[in-house]
């Protein structure tokens, strides 16, 4: 069954999802906002692209593979913006980010 | 921070989206398809709400009280029809269903 | 059939979308991004409601009332910030979101 | 402005995406349902890509590209079950998603 022979996959992009909206979120509150820009930006695209990969493995997508490797691009894409900033939101968000990257790329 | 007091909040709704999504296809493979076709339908409409709720919960939405109470509705109308089917993927679903309904009728 | 009988407000949804969604990305350009913060974050929370209600309908769902009534609440919200600032982007935004929610209205 | 540049193709996409989700919600309804399993599968499948891609577009997004192309395929993949079925809103929706396969490659 692809949910629970996925079902790693699953959590690691619902907790990358989860990290980008939080850093999302923390980033509009920062007083550097200018220079947090392109991290809002990839973080929100990161979050959308995890969250729509995570209910099309567990609806059992015919295009897994081909989905996996865009978010693995957009993943690694936010991590080395996130992985630019000091705040601790940032540098967590990056963490997970490299880890979605790398699960995605496994069945990509 | 909304991503850690909800983090439980976030679970239910994944664990539910999984369920209704596999739900959702096991339906489609069943023989009496023609019985199963409200629970197709209702599945899709969980999975995309609870789905929907997890990134808005964890991007610090100010509507979580409106979009929860609606997802508790469209949990419970998913659960009341998965419970009337013998397979085992319907009654998984029914639980889990149930389940997030409770869930988001507490920050409802 | 649900798809034609609410053509008019799926287009007025999906200028929504766009409207928001390109004030978003201008809001992240602009040099007083400070100032400008809420209206990014309503921003997206209006895209994304927009674009789920859109499909939403757009595949029959029952819960189309419920639906559209949180749509009104977030158009009006996002409408509000948007029109407390002077650059076009928002000003046209405000209109597409006071617009959308009068449309959201007719249906909740 | 991207939100202009790709107008057509943003309203490409929501006219695949809603004719996609008629023809889910119609096979859903049929009589011979069991013979349309894969055509509601794909349906769910290339609605929920091009609504992805509507927002994708319209908020900017970098990775328009690989986007474009995976939903291209999925477009070609629910056209071809489509045009297999003889029903109204099977041929419909062939047409549509096609057109939105051609639109797609062009920025992919």
């Amino acid at each position: 069954m692809s949910h629970e022979q996925h079902q790693e996959l699953l959590q690691t992009l619902h907790e990358c999802m989860v990290e980008c909206n939080h850093c999302y979120s923390a980033c509009l509150k920062e007083d550097d906002i200018k220079m947090m820009a392109e991290c809002i930006r990839l973080d929100r695209e990161c979050a959308d692209m995890c969250n729509y990969l995570e209910q099309a493995i567990s609806r059992g997508t015919p295009f897994i593979s081909e989905l996996a490797s865009v978010c693995a691009k957009i993943c690694e894409a936010c991590g080395n913006e996130c992985k630019k900033h000091d705040h601790e939101h940032c540098q967590k968000c990056a963490d997970a980010c490299f880890n979605c990257a790398e699960a995605c790329k496994n069945v990509a």
